[in-house]
Protein backbone atom coordinates (compact mmCIF):
# COMPACT_ATOMS: atom_id res chain seq x y z
CA UNK A 1 0.00 0.00 0.00
CA UNK A 2 1.13 3.65 -0.84
CA UNK A 3 0.23 6.99 -1.57
CA UNK A 4 1.11 8.62 -4.84
CA UNK A 5 2.86 12.13 -4.17
CA UNK A 6 4.41 13.24 -7.18
CA UNK A 7 6.40 11.98 -10.51
CA UNK A 8 9.19 11.92 -12.37
CA UNK A 9 10.80 13.58 -15.27
CA UNK A 10 13.27 11.67 -16.44
CA UNK A 11 14.95 12.18 -20.07
CA UNK A 12 17.81 10.05 -20.39
CA UNK A 13 16.43 6.10 -19.26
CA UNK A 14 15.97 2.51 -20.59
CA UNK A 15 14.21 2.33 -23.19
CA UNK A 16 12.00 0.02 -21.90
CA UNK A 17 10.62 3.11 -19.50
CA UNK A 18 10.24 5.31 -22.32
CA UNK A 19 5.79 6.15 -22.26
CA UNK A 20 5.65 5.11 -18.88
CA UNK A 21 4.13 7.48 -16.48
CA UNK A 22 6.49 7.25 -13.37
CA UNK A 23 4.94 8.02 -10.16
CA UNK A 24 6.47 8.64 -7.10
CA UNK A 25 4.37 6.76 -4.03
CA UNK A 26 5.11 6.65 -0.30
CA UNK A 27 4.42 3.51 1.62
CA UNK A 28 1.62 4.07 4.30
CA UNK A 29 -0.48 1.41 6.73
CA UNK A 30 -3.62 1.78 6.36
CA UNK A 31 -4.09 3.86 8.79
CA UNK A 32 -2.55 6.61 6.67
CA UNK A 33 0.94 6.50 8.67
CA UNK A 34 3.79 7.21 6.22
CA UNK A 35 6.44 3.85 6.60
CA UNK A 36 9.35 3.31 4.76
CA UNK A 37 10.57 5.13 2.48
CA UNK A 38 9.20 6.56 -1.18
CA UNK A 39 9.84 4.74 -4.51
CA UNK A 40 9.09 4.62 -7.92
CA UNK A 41 6.72 3.12 -9.58
CA UNK A 42 5.80 2.69 -13.36
CA UNK A 43 1.62 3.11 -13.29
CA UNK A 44 -0.84 0.77 -15.17
CA UNK A 45 -3.55 2.16 -13.84
CA UNK A 46 -4.08 5.94 -14.66
CA UNK A 47 -3.47 6.84 -10.76
CA UNK A 48 -3.60 9.78 -9.77
CA UNK A 49 -1.68 12.31 -7.04
CA UNK A 50 -3.05 11.92 -3.75
CA UNK A 51 -4.28 8.50 -4.00
CA UNK A 52 -3.91 5.01 -1.85
CA UNK A 53 -2.64 2.11 -4.24
CA UNK A 54 -1.64 -1.40 -4.48
CA UNK A 55 2.33 -1.66 -5.67
CA UNK A 56 3.84 -5.14 -6.62
CA UNK A 57 7.57 -5.86 -7.22
CA UNK A 58 9.93 -7.89 -9.69
CA UNK A 59 8.39 -9.65 -12.33
CA UNK A 60 4.73 -9.21 -11.43
CA UNK A 61 5.30 -5.20 -12.37
CA UNK A 62 6.35 -5.91 -15.37
CA UNK A 63 3.68 -8.43 -16.17
CA UNK A 64 1.18 -5.07 -14.93
CA UNK A 65 3.25 -2.66 -17.24
CA UNK A 66 3.76 -4.81 -20.38
CA UNK A 67 1.24 -5.12 -23.76
CA UNK A 68 2.88 -7.50 -25.20
CA UNK A 69 5.13 -10.44 -23.92
CA UNK A 70 8.29 -9.47 -26.12
CA UNK A 71 7.85 -5.93 -24.07
CA UNK A 72 7.73 -8.03 -21.00
CA UNK A 73 10.58 -9.78 -21.74
CA UNK A 74 12.81 -6.53 -22.28
CA UNK A 75 11.35 -4.71 -19.36
CA UNK A 76 13.66 -2.98 -16.78
CA UNK A 77 10.64 -2.08 -14.63
CA UNK A 78 11.08 -3.56 -11.00
CA UNK A 79 7.80 -1.42 -9.24
CA UNK A 80 4.48 -1.03 -10.85
CA UNK A 81 1.17 0.29 -9.65
CA UNK A 82 -1.73 -2.20 -9.91
CA UNK A 83 -5.00 -0.90 -8.10
CA UNK A 84 -6.07 1.89 -6.88
CA UNK A 85 -7.78 1.52 -3.32
CA UNK A 86 -11.02 2.75 -2.82
CA UNK A 87 -11.75 2.19 0.77
CA UNK A 88 -9.71 0.52 3.62
CA UNK A 89 -11.95 -2.21 5.53
CA UNK A 90 -10.89 -2.91 9.08
CA UNK B 1 4.38 -14.80 9.95
CA UNK B 2 1.31 -12.07 9.99
CA UNK B 3 -1.87 -11.36 11.64
CA UNK B 4 -4.92 -10.13 8.71
CA UNK B 5 -6.23 -6.79 9.99
CA UNK B 6 -8.55 -5.83 7.37
CA UNK B 7 -9.10 -6.07 3.54
CA UNK B 8 -9.05 -3.55 0.89
CA UNK B 9 -11.84 -2.61 -1.82
CA UNK B 10 -10.32 -1.71 -5.08
CA UNK B 11 -12.47 -1.15 -8.22
CA UNK B 12 -9.38 -0.24 -10.40
CA UNK B 13 -6.88 -2.78 -10.93
CA UNK B 14 -4.96 -5.28 -12.87
CA UNK B 15 -7.41 -8.03 -14.49
CA UNK B 16 -5.32 -10.82 -13.10
CA UNK B 17 -6.14 -9.18 -9.47
CA UNK B 18 -10.23 -9.48 -10.26
CA UNK B 19 -11.67 -11.69 -7.79
CA UNK B 20 -8.74 -12.47 -5.62
CA UNK B 21 -9.61 -11.68 -1.70
CA UNK B 22 -7.38 -8.42 -1.13
CA UNK B 23 -6.05 -8.66 2.72
CA UNK B 24 -4.60 -6.57 5.20
CA UNK B 25 -1.86 -7.88 6.68
CA UNK B 26 0.19 -6.96 9.52
CA UNK B 27 3.60 -8.61 10.07
CA UNK B 28 3.95 -9.91 14.06
CA UNK B 29 6.33 -11.82 15.80
CA UNK B 30 5.30 -15.25 17.36
CA UNK B 31 4.52 -13.86 20.65
CA UNK B 32 2.16 -10.90 18.92
CA UNK B 33 4.88 -8.09 18.67
CA UNK B 34 3.94 -5.90 15.85
CA UNK B 35 7.18 -5.64 13.58
CA UNK B 36 7.77 -3.63 10.18
CA UNK B 37 4.75 -2.43 8.17
CA UNK B 38 1.41 -3.48 7.38
CA UNK B 39 1.08 -5.14 3.52
CA UNK B 40 -1.78 -6.27 0.94
CA UNK B 41 -1.61 -10.08 0.60
CA UNK B 42 -4.04 -12.00 -1.29
CA UNK B 43 -5.80 -14.49 0.64
CA UNK B 44 -5.02 -18.28 -0.38
CA UNK B 45 -6.68 -20.17 2.10
CA UNK B 46 -10.02 -18.39 3.36
CA UNK B 47 -8.01 -16.36 5.87
CA UNK B 48 -10.53 -14.23 8.20
CA UNK B 49 -9.79 -11.20 10.27
CA UNK B 50 -7.55 -11.75 13.57
CA UNK B 51 -6.33 -14.94 12.01
CA UNK B 52 -2.72 -15.36 12.08
CA UNK B 53 -1.13 -16.54 8.55
CA UNK B 54 1.88 -17.27 6.61
CA UNK B 55 2.56 -14.75 3.88
CA UNK B 56 4.98 -16.19 0.82
CA UNK B 57 6.52 -13.63 -2.24
CA UNK B 58 7.29 -13.40 -5.50
CA UNK B 59 6.59 -16.61 -7.40
CA UNK B 60 5.72 -18.59 -4.69
CA UNK B 61 2.52 -16.48 -4.04
CA UNK B 62 1.44 -16.03 -7.87
CA UNK B 63 1.80 -20.29 -7.70
CA UNK B 64 -0.33 -19.93 -4.92
CA UNK B 65 -3.85 -17.97 -6.23
CA UNK B 66 -3.56 -18.94 -9.61
CA UNK B 67 -5.82 -22.27 -10.48
CA UNK B 68 -4.10 -22.33 -14.24
CA UNK B 69 -0.89 -22.05 -15.40
CA UNK B 70 -2.26 -19.79 -17.52
CA UNK B 71 -2.97 -17.78 -14.82
CA UNK B 72 -0.17 -18.20 -12.84
CA UNK B 73 1.41 -16.78 -15.79
CA UNK B 74 0.08 -14.02 -16.26
CA UNK B 75 -0.89 -13.27 -12.60
CA UNK B 76 0.62 -9.30 -11.07
CA UNK B 77 0.78 -10.27 -7.70
CA UNK B 78 3.59 -10.84 -5.49
CA UNK B 79 2.41 -11.64 -2.14
CA UNK B 80 0.12 -14.12 -0.81
CA UNK B 81 -1.50 -16.04 2.56
CA UNK B 82 -0.91 -19.38 1.64
CA UNK B 83 -1.72 -21.10 5.34
CA UNK B 84 -3.33 -20.79 8.70
CA UNK B 85 -1.48 -20.85 11.64
CA UNK B 86 -3.24 -22.57 14.35
CA UNK B 87 -0.66 -22.25 16.88
CA UNK B 88 3.15 -21.31 17.94
CA UNK B 89 5.29 -24.11 19.21
CA UNK B 90 8.28 -22.69 21.32
CA UNK C 1 21.89 -16.91 9.62
CA UNK C 2 19.27 -17.22 12.22
CA UNK C 3 18.36 -19.09 15.47
CA UNK C 4 16.05 -22.07 15.69
CA UNK C 5 12.73 -21.09 18.11
CA UNK C 6 10.14 -22.75 17.69
CA UNK C 7 7.65 -24.36 14.97
CA UNK C 8 3.92 -23.40 13.38
CA UNK C 9 1.70 -25.85 13.66
CA UNK C 10 -0.97 -25.34 10.77
CA UNK C 11 -4.02 -27.49 9.61
CA UNK C 12 -5.25 -25.51 6.73
CA UNK C 13 -2.14 -24.48 4.43
CA UNK C 14 -1.13 -24.25 0.26
CA UNK C 15 -0.96 -28.26 -0.13
CA UNK C 16 2.76 -27.70 -1.73
CA UNK C 17 3.49 -27.08 1.97
CA UNK C 18 1.90 -30.80 3.77
CA UNK C 19 4.09 -32.59 4.91
CA UNK C 20 6.85 -29.64 5.45
CA UNK C 21 8.32 -29.19 8.75
CA UNK C 22 7.72 -25.01 9.43
CA UNK C 23 10.32 -23.49 11.76
CA UNK C 24 10.26 -20.23 13.58
CA UNK C 25 13.45 -18.68 12.63
CA UNK C 26 15.15 -15.34 14.15
CA UNK C 27 17.95 -13.78 12.03
CA UNK C 28 21.01 -13.45 14.41
CA UNK C 29 24.26 -11.75 13.71
CA UNK C 30 27.73 -13.93 14.55
CA UNK C 31 27.27 -12.72 18.49
CA UNK C 32 23.89 -14.05 19.01
CA UNK C 33 22.51 -10.58 18.45
CA UNK C 34 18.82 -10.63 17.59
CA UNK C 35 18.19 -8.61 14.38
CA UNK C 36 15.46 -7.63 12.18
CA UNK C 37 12.35 -9.75 13.25
CA UNK C 38 11.10 -13.21 13.39
CA UNK C 39 10.27 -15.68 10.11
CA UNK C 40 9.04 -19.21 9.00
CA UNK C 41 11.10 -21.26 7.34
CA UNK C 42 10.83 -24.71 5.73
CA UNK C 43 13.37 -27.37 7.22
CA UNK C 44 15.62 -29.10 4.67
CA UNK C 45 18.69 -29.80 7.29
CA UNK C 46 16.30 -31.76 10.18
CA UNK C 47 17.36 -28.66 12.18
CA UNK C 48 16.17 -28.51 15.77
CA UNK C 49 15.11 -25.76 18.49
CA UNK C 50 17.94 -23.47 19.51
CA UNK C 51 20.16 -24.74 16.48
CA UNK C 52 21.96 -21.97 14.12
CA UNK C 53 20.56 -22.17 10.65
CA UNK C 54 21.57 -21.05 7.64
CA UNK C 55 18.96 -19.41 5.66
CA UNK C 56 17.72 -19.10 1.97
CA UNK C 57 15.10 -17.36 0.26
CA UNK C 58 13.19 -17.32 -3.31
CA UNK C 59 14.33 -19.71 -6.22
CA UNK C 60 16.84 -21.38 -4.06
CA UNK C 61 14.09 -21.92 -1.03
CA UNK C 62 12.42 -24.27 -3.20
CA UNK C 63 15.29 -26.13 -4.55
CA UNK C 64 15.89 -27.07 -1.29
CA UNK C 65 13.10 -28.69 -0.17
CA UNK C 66 11.28 -30.36 -3.06
CA UNK C 67 12.48 -33.77 -3.48
CA UNK C 68 11.05 -33.77 -7.62
CA UNK C 69 11.44 -30.86 -10.04
CA UNK C 70 7.35 -31.09 -10.11
CA UNK C 71 7.58 -30.73 -6.70
CA UNK C 72 9.76 -27.47 -6.86
CA UNK C 73 7.51 -26.31 -10.22
CA UNK C 74 4.59 -26.54 -8.18
CA UNK C 75 5.85 -24.58 -4.47
CA UNK C 76 4.82 -21.63 -2.92
CA UNK C 77 7.46 -22.02 -0.40
CA UNK C 78 10.00 -19.30 -0.27
CA UNK C 79 11.97 -19.25 2.99
CA UNK C 80 14.28 -22.71 3.89
CA UNK C 81 16.68 -23.99 6.17
CA UNK C 82 19.31 -24.95 4.23
CA UNK C 83 22.38 -25.76 6.72
CA UNK C 84 22.82 -26.34 10.27
CA UNK C 85 25.69 -24.00 11.54
CA UNK C 86 28.48 -25.51 13.82
CA UNK C 87 30.80 -22.65 14.19
CA UNK C 88 31.29 -19.34 13.60
CA UNK C 89 35.18 -18.74 12.81
CA UNK C 90 36.27 -14.85 13.03
CA UNK D 1 15.49 6.55 -6.45
CA UNK D 2 19.21 7.77 -5.42
CA UNK D 3 21.71 10.18 -5.70
CA UNK D 4 25.58 8.74 -7.18
CA UNK D 5 27.88 9.79 -4.64
CA UNK D 6 30.59 8.09 -6.17
CA UNK D 7 32.10 4.68 -7.91
CA UNK D 8 33.95 1.77 -7.06
CA UNK D 9 37.35 0.40 -8.46
CA UNK D 10 37.53 -3.29 -8.22
CA UNK D 11 40.44 -5.50 -10.25
CA UNK D 12 39.06 -9.37 -8.72
CA UNK D 13 35.60 -9.64 -10.19
CA UNK D 14 33.03 -12.10 -11.73
CA UNK D 15 33.94 -11.47 -15.48
CA UNK D 16 30.34 -10.47 -16.54
CA UNK D 17 30.92 -6.90 -14.23
CA UNK D 18 34.09 -6.32 -16.29
CA UNK D 19 33.65 -3.14 -18.10
CA UNK D 20 30.57 -2.11 -16.31
CA UNK D 21 30.79 1.08 -14.00
CA UNK D 22 30.58 0.07 -11.16
CA UNK D 23 28.31 3.47 -8.87
CA UNK D 24 28.15 4.19 -5.50
CA UNK D 25 24.17 5.46 -4.53
CA UNK D 26 22.67 6.53 -1.75
CA UNK D 27 18.76 6.49 -1.40
CA UNK D 28 16.94 9.02 -1.14
CA UNK D 29 13.64 10.68 -0.87
CA UNK D 30 12.64 13.26 -3.37
CA UNK D 31 13.03 16.26 -0.82
CA UNK D 32 16.80 15.08 -1.05
CA UNK D 33 16.48 13.32 2.12
CA UNK D 34 19.00 10.47 2.86
CA UNK D 35 17.28 6.72 2.99
CA UNK D 36 18.43 3.32 3.90
CA UNK D 37 22.07 2.99 2.96
CA UNK D 38 24.17 2.94 0.30
CA UNK D 39 24.71 0.28 -2.61
CA UNK D 40 26.50 -0.33 -5.57
CA UNK D 41 24.62 -0.26 -9.01
CA UNK D 42 25.94 -1.14 -12.08
CA UNK D 43 25.62 2.22 -14.39
CA UNK D 44 23.39 1.39 -18.10
CA UNK D 45 22.74 4.95 -18.66
CA UNK D 46 26.04 7.18 -18.32
CA UNK D 47 24.71 9.01 -14.95
CA UNK D 48 27.46 11.01 -13.17
CA UNK D 49 27.53 11.94 -9.52
CA UNK D 50 25.66 13.79 -7.79
CA UNK D 51 22.77 12.99 -10.05
CA UNK D 52 19.29 11.98 -8.79
CA UNK D 53 18.65 8.19 -10.93
CA UNK D 54 16.04 5.66 -10.91
CA UNK D 55 17.92 1.84 -9.87
CA UNK D 56 16.31 -1.32 -10.27
CA UNK D 57 17.01 -4.67 -8.74
CA UNK D 58 16.97 -8.60 -10.05
CA UNK D 59 16.24 -9.50 -13.40
CA UNK D 60 15.45 -5.92 -14.40
CA UNK D 61 19.06 -5.02 -13.74
CA UNK D 62 20.83 -7.15 -15.90
CA UNK D 63 18.39 -6.45 -18.77
CA UNK D 64 19.57 -3.04 -18.57
CA UNK D 65 23.09 -3.89 -18.61
CA UNK D 66 23.35 -6.53 -21.02
CA UNK D 67 23.79 -5.92 -24.73
CA UNK D 68 22.94 -9.43 -25.84
CA UNK D 69 20.58 -12.09 -24.17
CA UNK D 70 23.67 -14.57 -24.10
CA UNK D 71 25.24 -11.44 -21.56
CA UNK D 72 21.95 -11.12 -20.03
CA UNK D 73 22.14 -14.68 -19.30
CA UNK D 74 25.25 -15.15 -17.65
CA UNK D 75 25.22 -11.42 -15.64
CA UNK D 76 25.95 -11.80 -11.74
CA UNK D 77 24.87 -8.20 -11.67
CA UNK D 78 21.57 -7.51 -9.12
CA UNK D 79 21.64 -3.48 -9.16
CA UNK D 80 21.50 -1.24 -12.51
CA UNK D 81 20.83 2.51 -12.91
CA UNK D 82 18.78 2.65 -15.69
CA UNK D 83 17.65 6.68 -15.72
CA UNK D 84 18.34 9.73 -14.78
CA UNK D 85 16.02 12.17 -12.96
CA UNK D 86 15.83 15.33 -14.33
CA UNK D 87 13.08 16.95 -12.01
CA UNK D 88 10.90 15.62 -9.37
CA UNK D 89 7.32 17.08 -9.76
CA UNK D 90 5.18 17.02 -6.42
CA UNK E 1 28.96 -3.51 0.27
CA UNK E 2 30.36 -5.07 2.58
CA UNK E 3 33.16 -6.56 4.68
CA UNK E 4 34.60 -10.22 5.46
CA UNK E 5 34.46 -10.71 9.04
CA UNK E 6 34.66 -14.31 9.16
CA UNK E 7 33.23 -17.67 8.09
CA UNK E 8 30.90 -20.06 9.05
CA UNK E 9 31.61 -23.81 9.40
CA UNK E 10 28.83 -26.06 8.90
CA UNK E 11 28.97 -29.90 7.99
CA UNK E 12 24.62 -30.71 7.61
CA UNK E 13 23.94 -28.62 4.46
CA UNK E 14 21.94 -28.79 1.24
CA UNK E 15 24.42 -31.19 -1.28
CA UNK E 16 24.81 -27.65 -3.55
CA UNK E 17 26.42 -25.81 -0.71
CA UNK E 18 29.47 -28.61 -0.23
CA UNK E 19 32.49 -27.15 -1.05
CA UNK E 20 31.68 -23.29 -1.21
CA UNK E 21 33.31 -21.02 1.47
CA UNK E 22 30.33 -19.38 2.99
CA UNK E 23 31.98 -16.29 4.37
CA UNK E 24 30.16 -13.51 7.42
CA UNK E 25 30.32 -10.40 5.64
CA UNK E 26 28.76 -7.27 7.65
CA UNK E 27 27.00 -4.56 4.65
CA UNK E 28 28.82 -1.13 5.24
CA UNK E 29 28.63 2.29 3.70
CA UNK E 30 31.44 3.66 1.94
CA UNK E 31 32.85 5.95 4.69
CA UNK E 32 33.29 1.86 6.75
CA UNK E 33 29.84 2.64 8.49
CA UNK E 34 28.51 -0.61 9.45
CA UNK E 35 24.52 -0.84 8.17
CA UNK E 36 21.70 -3.51 8.22
CA UNK E 37 23.04 -6.86 9.85
CA UNK E 38 24.83 -9.26 8.95
CA UNK E 39 25.15 -12.16 6.34
CA UNK E 40 26.79 -15.24 4.85
CA UNK E 41 27.45 -15.32 1.84
CA UNK E 42 28.65 -17.50 -0.69
CA UNK E 43 32.36 -16.96 -1.84
CA UNK E 44 32.93 -16.66 -5.37
CA UNK E 45 36.28 -14.67 -5.77
CA UNK E 46 38.81 -15.38 -3.57
CA UNK E 47 37.98 -12.72 -0.38
CA UNK E 48 39.59 -12.77 2.74
CA UNK E 49 38.55 -11.67 5.88
CA UNK E 50 38.85 -8.00 6.72
CA UNK E 51 38.58 -7.35 2.77
CA UNK E 52 35.56 -5.17 1.26
CA UNK E 53 33.73 -6.65 -1.23
CA UNK E 54 30.35 -6.66 -3.63
CA UNK E 55 27.39 -8.92 -3.10
CA UNK E 56 24.71 -10.10 -5.48
CA UNK E 57 21.58 -11.81 -4.31
CA UNK E 58 19.31 -13.97 -6.02
CA UNK E 59 20.14 -15.83 -9.53
CA UNK E 60 22.96 -13.50 -9.91
CA UNK E 61 24.65 -15.21 -6.57
CA UNK E 62 23.94 -18.94 -7.79
CA UNK E 63 25.43 -17.68 -11.56
CA UNK E 64 28.43 -16.66 -9.99
CA UNK E 65 29.02 -19.89 -7.88
CA UNK E 66 28.33 -22.54 -10.34
CA UNK E 67 31.07 -23.87 -12.59
CA UNK E 68 28.62 -25.55 -14.77
CA UNK E 69 24.68 -24.80 -15.53
CA UNK E 70 23.47 -27.59 -13.97
CA UNK E 71 25.21 -26.74 -10.95
CA UNK E 72 23.44 -23.14 -11.36
CA UNK E 73 20.28 -25.16 -12.25
CA UNK E 74 20.66 -26.71 -8.71
CA UNK E 75 22.34 -24.26 -6.43
CA UNK E 76 20.29 -22.96 -3.60
CA UNK E 77 22.24 -20.32 -2.75
CA UNK E 78 21.32 -17.11 -2.59
CA UNK E 79 24.02 -14.63 -1.50
CA UNK E 80 27.64 -14.31 -3.17
CA UNK E 81 30.52 -12.40 -3.10
CA UNK E 82 31.28 -11.21 -6.61
CA UNK E 83 34.10 -8.86 -6.68
CA UNK E 84 37.02 -7.50 -4.21
CA UNK E 85 36.92 -3.67 -3.32
CA UNK E 86 40.16 -1.95 -4.01
CA UNK E 87 39.09 1.45 -3.32
CA UNK E 88 36.31 3.74 -3.01
CA UNK E 89 36.25 7.08 -5.54
CA UNK E 90 34.10 9.78 -3.99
Amino acid sequence: MAKVIGSIVSTQKDHSLVGKKLMIVQPINSDGKLVRCEEVAADAVGAGIGEYVLLVRGTGARRATGATSSEIQNDVNDCSIVGIIDRFDK
